[in-house]
């Protein structure tokens, strides 16, 4: 890669998600050449994920060039490039578009579906992880209900209309609610020639309880929220296999479907050369200390999902979250500046700022470290904190204009196939 | 496709473009069952693809779900298919998803890229027809920036920062001028690495002017615009070939360029069993008569871009455009009730609303029947016009703030590469 070195040192930066964008930010003014490498030439905001799945949303307005964000920054390069190996004895990163030495690496990568060496599970169920995968999905949902008028087969017309969500998380929560009010307001007008009633919203959680992380009361009240749009919520039950027609669970239950989205799990997107060792977790993150550095490093580190952190509140390391992954990217900002101006790092410290969900029109559960609260309220602030945090000001218009849109008219317009998902498969 | 008789007489549309949609609804309320078939979900704003390509849109904003569009109309049915033939002896259509019997056929099945038999463009070419295609070439334009800052090969990095636009049609002259001041305003701050100066945007018209169904005026003024934006205009130029790197031309020109845009033809997209016949032109458009029937058939029609109706004034056809589309479509639905009602029919009278195009900020060029006017005035009857014509309030709202930001900010933020196009060819 021809970055030509200066004076300053250089700190390559692996991943432009929330922890990398926000570390990249704060070393702008600073007298360190900074290298960012991402597979994507956008930053995606994960959470609204749900809505461009279901049609609410384009994708175009949750991403944002990472460029543009970084433009004004001196001494910034990125490149498009997937990092396919990382070599720490001669301090070098290998990708796709060639090598790239560092003085210090930061490991952003994020996280990654875990399917717990599932493979069959793998192969025939959805992930909504990423944008092209959150447009699969979008695609197969409306493809499924296009095949079901053609089906004079009950049971396969049923299997196209039911979809199961594993995995009880906001992620899971979320989608389950935005099917479910698709189911009631978009699919009878949509499809008039379908029995649109029949179509069921399973989510299964292998928990005694939804949105695990949050409070009992979210929890209760998220579910509650759920039931009441019809959405069937199995708790203790754990999914053992799906062959592309059937989920098979621990228990009797099985469930027919075309549709298997699987949201139960996430580990760490590690990379090849830092994928081993006893810096590595069981859940694939990067085992680090205080100051973001790997265990057994001082010029590697890792922010984000990818970044295991032990705190007495969280043994296991902290949520992965937006929040840790802007709060350890902007710390390690500070941090780089004193390490290479020889002063002492200040540990991280994470200040929890709560957790929200929003499982349909005036429902959400909010906690926040003092408060604790579920319905409208919690809609308008769930709504706003999204607003606030979505980068730039295009994406937040076009963001407000869809959601005040699909409020008043309950409707979703982009429910679009643009790039058919089952076509592909076929081809 | 099991779509129920009813004792209404069963009108088949092919193709929900403008023609298509406009016919459909005319016959909403209508004791007619209708069956709109087309290969996407969609309807597609045509005239805005180049703003996608471009990255000042998003896809999503430019499309409207066709069920959407009819979902209050009874007797009326849609369904995403393929039409593979056309059997006009036994009144049926084949498709991809079964056959349709049909006791009036209506072809609008609109138009296709014309590469003029050369394989060799058609493989190595952009085209701009569909939301897919637009995206593609956005993918591709970034791409290439992205590639030339790895090259170290002055000719290759060159090529890649070239683009060459044959047609200079209203698409071609829309594309060029968004590429230029996407140089201009947003890759010297994108790729501070590269001297994007260097990148060269060429449009090539075979004949001695650009616009060439609009006025003198029109077409010399959109060709000084275009050379203002620092786009090279070479006319009496026919490009003969191009291999994937070089652009021959029938003359001693040469191009070298990584991405060609071919926007010098459309032909009808006519559909096997009515693809051949004294019925069908030179560019593969169905011959009319003055009620859109198909030569020689009393219960098919075609309206649209592959209708081809002759008049005094277009003696080799309407313009293939949205206004007589839309004309027709309307005209035909009002007429197929008096042909069910065995009352005679009235003959289509094209009401030419003039042309318009635009070039870039406050640039574009307009010629109404009695006015003709070019420059800031005609940029915002431009806008306006597009904005009217877009269905949907949601869409128009969407695609409004995005050109008062792009205006505002001299930004066009929709610079994502969703779905690579480079990568995907290579595997």
């Amino acid at each position: 890669m021809n970055i030509p070195r200066t004076s300053f040192p250089r700190i390559v930066i692996i991943g432009g998600g929330f922890a990398g964008v926000a570390l990249a930010k704060k070393l702008s003014k600073q007298e360190v050449q900074v290298v960012l490498l991402d597979k994507n030439n956008y930053h995606t905001f994960q959470p609204l994920l749900y809505q461009v799945s279901t049609g609410g949303l384009e994708p175009d307005s949750i991403a944002y060039p990472i460029r543009k964000i970084l433009k004004d920054f001196p001494n910034f390069h990125f490149r498009l490039a997937n990092v396919e190996e990382i070599n720490t004895v001669e301090n070098k990163v290998l990708t796709d578009i060639g090598e790239l030495k560092f003085d210090y690496l930061v490991i952003a990568s994020g996280a990654e579906t875990n399917y717990f060496g599932n493979s069959e599970i793998e192969k025939h169920s959805m992930a909504m992880k990423t944008i092209p995968e959150s447009l699969n999905l979008r695609s197969l949902i409306l493809e499924n209900f296009e095949e079901a008028l053609l089906t004079s087969d009950l049971n396969e017309r049923n299997s196209l209309m039911n979809f199961v969500i594993v995995g009880g998380g906001p992620t899971g929560v979320e989608l389950a609610g935005a099917l479910a009010e698709i189911k009631k307001g978009i699919l009878p007008k949509d499809y008039p020639d379908l029995d649109t009633r029949l179509a069921q919203i399973h989510i299964i959680q292998s928990s005694d309880c939804i949105l695990k992380g949050m409070s009992d009361k979210a929890s209760e009240k998220a579910e509650d929220f759920l039931e009441k749009l019809g959405v069937n919520v199995w708790k203790n039950v754990r999914v053992t296999n799906y062959d592309g027609k059937t989920v098979t669970t621990n228990t009797d239950l099985t469930f027919e479907t075309a549709t298997l989205v699987w949201a139960a799990g996430v580990k760490g997107a590690a990379i090849k050369g830092m994928d081993a060792g006893e810096f590595v977790t069981k859940g694939e993150r990067l085992l680090v200390n205080e100051f973001n550095q790997v265990k057994g490093f001082n010029h590697v580190f890792a922010i984000g999902d990818i970044a295991c952190m032990a705190t007495e509140e969280f043994p296991n390391g902290l949520p992965m979250m937006a929040q840790p992954a802007i709060q350890q990217g902007k710390q390690l900002g500070e941090n780089m500046v004193r390490l290479i101006e020889e002063k002492p790092m200040q540990p991280f410290i994470y200040k929890d700022k709560g957790a929200m969900a929003t499982i349909g029109r005036n429902k959400a559960v909010v906690d926040l470290p003092k408060f604790k609260f579920q319905g409208v309220f919690a809609w308008y602030v769930w709504m706003f904190v999204h607003l606030f945090f979505l980068i730039g000001f295009r994406n937040r218009m076009v963001v407000f204009i869809n959601w005040v849109y699909n409020y008043i008219r309950f409707d979703r317009e982009a429910r679009l196939i643009i790039r058919p998902f089952k076509k592909k498969l076929k081809s």
